[in-house]
């Protein structure tokens, strides 16, 4: 697999957490830049990261569980706590308003998912569109085919609507890869069935039954049903459904929260109720499809993976219709923090050090910038500027970091990763002196806000400021 | 109250959502505005709106549940379903490196908050510096007595150390209001207390205990008290040292996961705990605030409310230290879709009308924009791109749709609320065209996409293709 770097693509304004340079506040510092490997990454990265066997970990520990990632077979997983990452970045984030990618863009952005060592790559939606079609085809041609070292190679999966077209240009598109997976879907909440198909559930259950068994009749093995808008749909006919899907052939049972109305508590109970209620359940995968409308997907999809699904389906950045969908970083990273404590052990094959580049990849080929709070990836998300927050990541970085940016492949450009501003005070002011001494080129942006914090300072060095 | 509107100072980009000529991407019709009761809004809309009785809902509807505000007592509320809305954007808010703002600008703000109906407004930490102590004393003196003509009034609260100096301050800021509150903190994690504050826990115990007392011997009758890291803090100590405070005569006791690291379950359990272990709990508020590390704010705080807190502390669009804190957009319109059936009845004093143009004014004031995808309040929160969703909103707007586009106060331009884009279908395509003729200027950006998939729609009118 050639190793393309995306990064002479970049604007500068979107390196803005890589380079001081390109901070977009006038009184902050923006203190990370991209650790040197992510610019010469090795081939094998996500490969040898996942070699790294479990270790036992306390409670508040932000520690990697990365076991050796299980053998590949479409409907089970030998570890009961792995969870396969689907990554729809270039089929369901595509499909957010103003993203459309070009075919080499999808390319680049697959080749980053292999660094991450994703398991699934939804490559696209072949019966859109010719470009469409190809785009999946390349992927599933190159990608498909980039098995590393130790076998890993990710499935390449084409999404059709449940018709006989749809799924033999899905098939035809994905069937170069080592390991091409058909996606169909049709909805089965009472609202979709009656306004959207026009159809009744018996109908329903028989296109879903038919295109799940005419798929595996092309010759494809690894075949996903996704009842759309399961998060309103019926609890029985769920259960119907997935078993008449289930005999049919379907490898992996995707459960989507289309609309994105489910809390927490709700979608777990979901998954938990298909798990314990759907004949045949224990023979395939459950997966988790949460989108965001009410800020709520990372949650939902961690619940549902709490509850029995091994396959979480994210995007990066959280791109996606409407409100996106779950985001693979802050999916990956709550996993990757609290598997072992919260989540029971959980844990996946990513290799997180590559999520920084990967998020900057895709805001600039989508166009969706992130904002400067968002959750791993956002300018922000290391930067600290109360002086109280300050004072404490000087004398110990675990009094407010949880991750440590070197994690997700940025570096530190000081020992603090403190943003300046107008709340920090004496204790901090002083490293930051000392560094902008140490570092003119990198602070001289900062340069005004430094000297009225140095007139400031002299003002408020109060016995008791600091405790 | 002046009914000061800030649409002025908004730039013709940060209007993205509501100005159609504005939009960021190359191939996207944003189809929403802003309804024109924000733009002359009604001084006692708020007042107006919690007014309106609630009703029983069904498991999936989006209908407001409006009640009477409860009289505001500072440590019980009458009904046991209402919870406060603390907005923190003027003081957590601020604290988003880069994010700060004029005395002006805060003023601007707070009397948003008074539309939007927020129960408290932490208008800032006096101790920081001379301008944050004159802003919050402002924003006391006129916002604090802004009374409607239903007794509403919000309360007023201002941010302090456990010092005697700060307490001081803070109450010499806010006592101008009706509702004055002081708000006053010290950490209570092993790894806070041993490195930042160096003192052992009988040391914590002893300067919150007096220092609460400190606050009440002021005159202030409503006193806020959080321990700060509670999510990483020891459980037996914390109900300790909330204990001492109760005595002390705290009337809130808030709940900071600080460090973002809690996952909902855990969250809500410790809320659950605290509510089950404290004595005197029972005279006082929980309340939540839980930054946005993970992308699980949102989450962890309605898991807390649904174990017994009644004080939510959020910010407009989510800004904060870092990921940001929960934002009240998502907080606020998640109880509103889901409080009835899935939260036990719960609801909040919330006129959601006003939401769009407090995130708009924020945005503006705070320099950090939302992204595109930001759930409720980016600019393609109602946007529709795929050509199946797209014939699904043509059909029922229900069958993608779970929150109107004008409970948050924009209103369509369009039937549909349709983003056009490559993945569209002909049904759409109809109704486009038909709009093109009729609103020619709105699309006329869209002039080239439109001939564009003109084309594409009669190599694609297939039979079959929507179902």
């Amino acid at each position: 697999m050639a190793a393309v770097s995306p990064a002479s693509r970049f604007s500068a304004s979107q390196f803005s957490a890589a380079n001081p340079k390109a901070k977009p506040f006038p009184s902050s510092f923006i203190q990370f830049r991209l650790s040197p490997s992510r610019h010469f990454p090795s081939s094998s990265s996500a490969a040898a990261a996942a070699a790294v066997p479990s270790l036992p970990r306390k409670s508040f520990s932000t520690s990697i569980s990365c076991s050796v990632r299980p053998e590949y077979i479409p409907n089970r997983i030998s570890d009961p706590h792995y969870v396969r990452v689907f990554d729809t970045t270039l089929r369901d984030g595509e499909q957010s308003p103003g993203a459309t990618m070009t075919s080499k863009e999808k390319l680049d952005i697959a080749r980053q998912l292999i660094k991450l060592g994703v398991d699934v790559i939804e490559a696209g939606f072949p019966a859109a569109s010719k470009d469409d079609f190809e785009a999946v085809k390349a992927i599933a041609e190159e990608i498909g085919n980039a098995v590393d070292e130790d076998g890993y190679v990710p499935v390449i999966c084409g999404l059709s609507r449940c018709n006989e077209k749809d799924i033999r240009t899905a098939w035809d598109a994905v069937k170069y890869a080592k390991r091409p997976r058909i996606h169909t879907f049709i909805a089965t909440s009472p609202i979709h069935m009656k306004y959207k198909l026009r159809k009744s559930k018996e109908e329903v259950v028989e296109i879903a039954r038919s295109m799940v068994s005419f798929a595996r009749s092309l010759g494809c093995e690894d075949v996903e049903f996704s009842p759309e808008d399961a998060g309103r749909s019926d609890r029985e006919f769920l259960y119907q459904i997935l078993e008449e899907v289930i005999k049919a052939g379907a490898t992996t049972l995707n459960i989507p929260d289309t609309v994105g109305i489910n809390l927490p508590s709700e979608f777990g109970q979901l998954i938990a109720d298909i798990k314990a209620n759907t004949p045949g359940i224990e023979n395939v995968i459950i997966s988790t499809h949460c989108q965001n409308d009410l800020g709520l997907s990372t949650a939902n999809t961690l619940a549902g993976a709490y509850s029995g699904a091994r396959q979480v389906e994210v995007t990066i950045n959280g791109i996606g219709e409407r409100a996106g969908n779950a985001s693979l970083e802050e999916v990956v990273m709550a996993i990757k923090c609290r598997g072992e404590h919260v989540l029971g052990g959980l844990y996946t094959g990513i290799n997180t050090k590559h999520i920084t580049m990967a998020s900057k990849m895709v805001e600039d080929y989508s166009g969706l910038q992130v904002q400067p709070h968002k959750a791993i990836v956002g300018a922000n998300a290391f930067a600290h500027e109360s002086g109280i927050h300050q004072d404490g990541m000087l004398k110990h970085k675990g009094t407010y970091e949880i991750i440590s940016p070197e994690d997700i492949g940025l570096e530190r450009a000081n020992e603090a990763g403190i943003v300046l501003g107008k709340l920090r005070y004496h204790s901090t002011y002083r490293t930051s002196l000392s560094e902008f001494i140490y570092c003119p080129t990198q602070y001289l942006m900062g340069l005004s806000c430094s000297i009225e914090l140095f007139v400031w300072a002299q003002f408020r060095y109060i016995e008791g400021l600091t405790y």
